[in-house]
């Protein structure tokens, strides 16, 4: 064990300031309560005196009582006042929180240009600051802004000010990247620089403008700091803050300091993707570790060797950071993505066999049209039950029409189906928001009689793509659904060069898939007459 | 200046393992053009002998003429055969191309257990592969596989296996850390002991499942790999191979390498922002140095710290990779824009003007609704021209209609339209290829006995979005069209929870575009006469 990391997150405070990132207090709460299970010891809630929301955050998080201590956040005092007079630390001081950061100048070019006063008055605000602060007890965190561009530019003023922090009793200095420009082996140089200039706990924030920030994390934990500080996927202003969920298993699992309990990192992929819904921030399917794709494999020699022997493709057992292995299937796999798909749904398949090798050529010649099954789980799955004659047909579409019209300025649309259930041929139109809906809408009613279930199923996601864009409207398109009975979530695919027949083929599959399991219902009747529906 | 640097793009080939990445053999040729413009050295294709669709590609790239040197991707020979009748391996040669990179396993863990071979018969399949690619000229690139895990497994086997790729003739031996599982410090020794160990040029492969592929790709170009490999976007398996939008520019702009042309550097960005778009693959706003957030600013302070001088929180001018700055939720905002565009078209604008402002309020009111002007500069001017009073109307829509029937397994799709061109209604219909293809068909029709120019007008790309998948199916679509006469190209928007009335928005935003400066045409009765059109 390489020693004990401290892991401060700003997710609350500097998270917020990615563009499309905005939490009312409430989804903060919601937010504290996670990280403070996942075992992080210090939740920066925001700023007391930059805006109410964060006074109401402070008072309502008290009552959690959680085990991570609470910090604010704010600036050392403004230039030529008394402290007492700052409302900002006043703030602060009166949101009780046990700890706080505040922000100070460390590079010369900032006091001179962004503040505008003189370098000893910024060292007398970083002194006045934090022992103000001591005052009243508080840890006292100092958050040396730009401090490595600020060394690299004059060495002597950036130490200056940590000393001036440290001598009016500040708890941690933390070295900030504030700009994101600075490179590995800087950080880890001047850090071991500081170190040798100071005695005094040394903290770590960087920024991801270089594509650095997780890299930036580990050299300055490598040459001595023992608090980082980042965000839960690494939101944060333009590319972002370091991000904890890479750097805390990066941490302990490869360099074996410790951060947290193992039960709390095999939370860390539920967490991260709690936090990216409550922020309602699209998580990057290939994030590390935490990501739907992190542990995914395509490349056909990859799957056959992962079937093998996991630890051929992956650098970690996804289960120590609760995320867990999947395997897609693409024109680029060879057959075993195929096979291991079939064996999954317990289908009785065999690499030699001639059967197996047919369907295999049926899904490249598909996907050689343009279908992409690997973020379509239930048609393929509907493909490889029928080549194995393990589907029924729950219904036979005889003809359908769709009616989109312009009128007076109103848009209307329209659907007729005409589908065989069983021998019966159901007519029935529907009305809809736009073409698919309507198409949707009348399926539903066209099969609801016979299987209730439907009702439950809702279409969470559509997407569409024009595959071969040469001949623009009259290109082929590919159309994503995606469907929820809330317990189960699928996927489907359907492509032509006509995006309403598109649509349908993967609403079939997506109603098809839903329906594997359900029986057909026996009191039509009744249930006709309950909705009210004469369709024939 | 640190040293020249070889870049060899694998978005093509490796990029497409990405979960959600595939490109057509059109695609891929869009996109080469692209990377060649770029500046990269090397442009790996693809895997001829995986499948027909890379063949193609390859046969249809030779005609661009491009400066980047091609390779085609495969692995070294299968076991226990002659090098001779290695089917992949053949394919790779008849592609004609002027170089190859073959992987080949250099884990003794990997050659038992995925290949299943003893390590003489790998080292053996290293050797044969090799000189079978040099017997015919070609320049050959090994990558050596799982180079980094294999080496601190057993380093005599690792350096062995390049030693036989040396051997045999191969140019380049790229060390991979397929698995992602490296740390920059241990790439960093380790690429220096091989070059202790090896007298040859040595390449770096990373992926990015530790959020460390670039500092691991610096890292070994730090200790002395001379040849970068990634992707643009970092597309690729898992959470992606590294990415060449990040590395270039901190090589070049922060290290002193040189990797491509100053004015290359400055395309980064919109061809970042291209592949993108051709693989339809969401772009994170955030994206390092190329994202549309890498230099906008939120913050109050830091806004106004920026206005004084954006190095205060910019660490490069975004000029040099393409970018630009930008202020978030701020009345400042976007106007700048705006009004250049205006200037640029010659309208007479004022920032303090109340018209201006109004234009503007209007503006961003559509871009939150959905709209996006930034890839529809056509639909911007005509809004920009209709505010300042120039523009005609060309002509009105009294009401459309579209209909799409599957029957007996046939699509057709037919729109009806009527539309009043200067007082006179023009009533028609069309068939087309889908229901966009009709509509545009219809609309043509309709229009051409008075501005017969429109015939001399194709759509050349047509795109459709979902902008909140919310709702699935009644969710708002964007549509994006692009339109061309052959000597300009132009781009047009529409968003409606309908996609047959973006569609519509989008097409007549392009034909009024096209009809700007066309007069209406006199002899109406010749023209419709020659194109035997009875519309009314």
């Amino acid at each position: 064990m390489a020693g004990g990391i401290y892991v401060f997150d700003t997710t609350l405070r500097d998270g917020t300031q990615g563009e499309g990132i905005s939490l009312s207090a409430d989804d903060k709460i919601k937010i504290a309560r996670k990280l403070d299970k996942l075992g992080v010891h210090y939740i920066e809630g925001g700023n007391p005196g930059s805006n109410n929301k964060d006074i109401e955050f402070f008072k309502r998080v008290k009552e959690l009582k959680l085990n991570a201590k609470l910090t604010a956040f704010g600036s050392t005092r403004r230039k030529n006042i008394a402290v007492e007079q700052d409302g900002n630390l006043q703030r602060i001081v009166e949101s009780g929180v046990p700890a706080a950061t505040l922000v100070g100048k460390a590079w010369d070019f900032h006091v001179h240009t962004a503040l505008q006063t003189t370098l000893e008055e910024n060292l007398s605000m970083i002194y006045d600051s934090f022992a103000y602060l001591k005052q009243y007890g508080m840890e006292a965190i100092y958050d040396a802004e730009h401090f490595f561009d600020g060394f690299k530019n004059n060495p002597d003023y950036a130490l200056a000010a940590l000393r001036k922090a440290h001598e009016a009793g500040a708890d941690w200095l933390v070295l900030c990247d504030t700009n994101g420009g600075t490179l590995p082996n800087e950080i880890r140089d001047i850090v071991a620089r500081v170190r040798n200039e100071l005695n005094a706990p040394i903290g770590i924030h960087t920024h991801n403008d270089c594509e650095l920030a997780v890299a930036n994390t580990l050299a300055a934990v490598q040459a001595g700091a023992t608090q980082i500080q980042g965000t839960i996927n690494g939101y944060g202003e333009r590319c972002g803050n370091a991000n904890l969920c890479s750097i805390i298993p990066n941490l302990q699992l490869k360099m074996q300091y410790h951060c947290i309990a193992d039960e709390q990192m095999q939370q860390l992929t539920s967490v991260a993707r709690y936090v990216s819904e409550i922020a309602n921030a699209h998580m990057p399917v290939g994030q590390p570790f935490v990501g739907s794709a992190a542990f995914a494999h395509k490349g056909g020699i990859h799957v056959s060797a992962v079937m093998k022997d996991s630890k051929t493709y992956e650098h970690i057992a996804p289960e120590l950071v609760g995320n867990k292995q999947r395997v897609l299937v693409s024109e680029l796999a060879g057959q075993s993505n195929i096979i291991s798909k079939a064996q999954e749904m317990g289908l009785d398949v065999n690499a030699n066999n001639e059967h197996t090798k047919s369907i295999i050529d049926k899904i490249k010649d598909l996907e050689h049209q343009g279908y992409q099954f690997e973020g379509a789980d239930a048609s393929l799955e509907l493909l490889l039950r029928e080549a194995f004659g393990q589907t029924k047909e729950i219904f036979r579409l005889e003809s359908f029409k769709m009616l989109v019209e312009k009128s007076a300025g109103q848009m209307m649309s329209e659907a007729i189906v005409k589908v065989n259930v069983d021998g019966q041929t159901v007519y029935t139109a529907a009305e809809g928001n736009g073409p698919v809906n309507a198409l949707d809408n009348a399926l539903r009613k066209a099969l609801v009689q016979f299987y209730p279930d439907i009702m439950g199923v809702v279409l969470s996601d559509y997407k569409v793509r024009v595959i071969d864009e040469k001949d623009a409207t009259a290109a082929k398109v590919r159309v994503m659904i995606e469907s929820t009975d809330f317990d189960n979530t699928w996927s489907t695919v359907g492509v032509s060069d006509n995006i309403i027949e598109a649509s349908w083929e993967a609403l079939v599959d997506s109603i098809r898939y839903a329906l594997l399991g359900s029986e057909k219902q026996e009191s039509e009747q009744a249930t006709r007459g309950q909705l009210g529906l004469v369709n024939h």
